[in-house]
């Protein structure tokens, strides 16, 4: 219900519409470079200072300071009758591009890919289907094909999927023991983040990267090491080729970009290539089971209309999908992240 | 400080993430009718035949109602086993298109207009001006030029402009006791919002509108009714012709847009016209002087950037402008909501 004061003055609806601008000057701010230059230095430093440094306009910077500032992802300090910038500490532990929590790369991509596809957003209800033509130029057709349509743009989808890790890649391997399955399979597993945190957490874990063959070179170029002895590769699209033999599946946001026939049709061949007694884990965001939120997960889904052909899910909606794959005993386990999980067994 | 829960886990810095899945979302909603439709309704009205009625996709509708309904902007309840959506209070008030305090025309510029500018905010810091150019393909020089650039984006701006005043129009003229000054000129007086609000609020008002040519005769076609005989315009550029004169000189959300040279330059024009004990009234978003907040004035101060060549300012900013075009006696009045007012004495 709208409170009374509400009513008299919208400033949700305000601070709604602000929404876009509040992105965009976090954005702005990371890809500037400002977190991690002043990171590395070890004082604060003035806009002037900060400006000359990264080569921008001092105003313009100024600007973007303060609102960093409104925003408490920058602290500011009177020096002498000057102001003096720092790091808030969540803004040097996840803004800064080389923490080993840093979201810089989803925010790279949310800035450059997701925002010009979100402008189509009505387009988008209007035809129910992706807005990769309208916002690139690209067919949307085979939506990985547009999304793939440069070397350049594999590695920085391949970023954007290693990022979220950094914040959620150990809750999700945690959040049913995984330890009874020995080998494990990783079906689109993208730049090995979720492999690498199951070596991590699990001792007798042997994982096979499952993914495009354009995929696995550069996953093995730029993120796991070949001294990384318990994670190997296997090249394949897992629509078209025979899957590697596991005791576990992993499918981390592979269901959601897909529609119901498809995931029914990869879930029954995951059933097929699965060792008796082994199972299947999703790593999913999920709606609530009356899709009354979370609120985030409304928003992917819509994110799911814009750049794919599949939608986030309740866990009902999966059990469903799995059961008619014949996978049973099927339990869901709540991270409190970003990403839940739910395992089935063959 | 950030929270020690906060370290673990940045959900702040999500939440800014998807700030503009936020307003897109609320901007579709919107723009597709939604708000309209169930407020003509009679009755909550399912997915479908909203989808139906507007003319979009069905799944599509349904992920849309999803997040409204997660942002409180609809309500929705299960009648024999179906979800059935209706308007949020909040909703009906300021985002049908016919409503007295309707916010649409803002929305739609925000949608079209803004986002596709703040896509270049980077770009904006580096470069210490607007992005027209990039964003539309029109030279930036005069930036008015460039916003005018056909007689539909005036109509556009004009409305953006009139929408905003339907929530704070009335509070920006109540703000001083402006019943002593009987002519009223509104300096870039647009669409006649403030001008009517100043007619309703003080009976002996008469005010004129003075504005470029093209804006005055979309304001006499769109806005404002032949027979509101308190109010007429005069056409004419504020920095090349002569002002008429008055008692009371409105320049509501003007100085934001020029730079400090520029605002001298018309406040001592308007200070010449201006008739003994007569007056200069600047309504104005209001940095603190230590430009520590408001946020919303922080990132309105960017879009400034990102759009004009101006600037928000502090009062102390307004203050050292208007004193250095010889006014006096200045005042400031805060509203509590998006815009204040400043009023100064020959």
């Amino acid at each position: 219900m709208s409170s009374s004061s509400e009513v008299e003055y919208p400033r949700r609806i305000l601070d709604y519409m602000e929404g876009f601008l509040v992105s965009k000057t976090l954005f702005a701010a990371c890809e500037l470079g400002v977190f991690d230059l002043l990171s590395q230095s070890k004082q604060s430093m003035r806009a002037a200072e900060i400006a000359h440094r990264l080569k921008t306009n001092v105003d313009g910077m100024e600007r973007l300071l303060a609102a960093c500032v409104g925003l408490e992802l920058l602290h500011v300090e009177m020096i002498e009758g000057e102001a003096v910038y720092y790091n808030a500490e969540l803004s040097r532990i996840y803004l800064t591009r080389s923490s080993p929590k840093s979201l810089f790369q989803s925010i790279q991509y949310n800035s450059q890919t997701i925002y010009l596809c979100w402008h189509n957003l009505t387009d988008a209800v209007r035809e129910g289907r992706n807005q990769y033509e309208r916002a690139f130029g690209v067919s949307s057709k085979d939506f990985f094909e547009a999304l793939y349509r440069s070397e350049e743009e594999v590695l920085k989808f391949m970023e954007l999927m290693n990022s979220v890790w950094n914040i959620c890649g150990r809750d999700v391997v945690t959040a049913f023991d995984l330890s009874t399955f020995e080998k494990i399979c990783d079906l689109g597993g993208c730049s090995g983040a979720i492999a690498k945190q199951c070596v991590l957490t699990y001792p007798e874990a042997m994982v096979t990267i499952f993914d495009l063959p354009k995929v696995v070179e550069m996953s093995k170029k730029h993120f796991v090491s070949a001294e990384e002895n318990r994670i190997s590769f296997q090249e394949g699209d897992f629509f078209r080729d025979p899957l590697p033999v596991a005791d576990l599946y992993v499918l981390a946001r592979i269901l959601h970009d897909w529609t119901d026939e498809k995931c029914v049709e990869l879930l029954i061949k995951v059933n097929k290539a699965c060792q008796p007694g082994g199972g299947v884990l999703l790593i999913e965001a999920l709606l609530n089971e009356d899709k009354s939120g979370p609120l985030t997960v409304q928003l992917y889904s819509l994110n799911m209309l814009v750049q794919t052909e599949g939608r986030e899910r309740s866990p009902t909606e999966y059990l469903r999908l799995l059961e008619a794959a014949g996978f049973k005993d099927i339990q869901v386990q709540r991270t409190g992240k970003l990403y839940d999980t739910i395992l089935g067994r063959k």
